[in-house]
């Protein structure tokens, strides 16, 4: 079942635009990993933030991404552009209307 | 610019599949509209939420929807099957790992 992961991550003080270019370096790995959809964004309402909705083919996909050695090493690489903060919402996806 | 807005909405009481099935009806209009992506979901973690991902050709195209008579119908018909607390977050996508 389709697994969605969205949220956000506080930059550091100064790093929110250095947070984006992270978030956004291409991957090759991610689709192969089972990632349908990774869409980064900002809003001037919060702009120390950085948004993020994902979604993978199962929850196991997602989990198991996150143990991949190259994510691994990005989310320490990561570490001195986030504040710590970081807020979200992970659910299994049940259905649209743009589809029949 | 693609405009997400992401969240949840509480369901009443008893009413959390109803709101689902509502919110998954096969809508010919959103696609129309400018909507992009509409993902309904649910999660064993907020048993009494339903969770909505939403992708937007703009912010104004987002906007403009909720102007539609027959959006503004489901708002009114969706009305007995909120609790009528919500969250969730607005951003403009800037990027994805996933594009080149």
């Amino acid at each position: 079942m389709t697994y969605a992961n969205v949220g956000w991550l506080g930059a550091a003080p100064g790093r929110r635009d250095d947070l984006v270019a992270f978030l956004t370096r291409p991957s090759d790995e991610l689709v192969g990993a089972g990632c349908l959809l990774y869409e980064v964004g900002t809003s001037d309402e919060h702009p120390d933030r950085v948004f993020v909705v994902e979604l993978w083919t199962s929850a196991e996909a997602h989990r198991a991404s996150l143990e991949l050695p190259s994510v691994q090493a990005s989310i320490s690489d990561a570490r001195p552009l986030l504040s710590g903060e970081f807020g979200g919402d992970r659910f299994t996806v049940v259905g649209s209307p743009l589809r029949a």
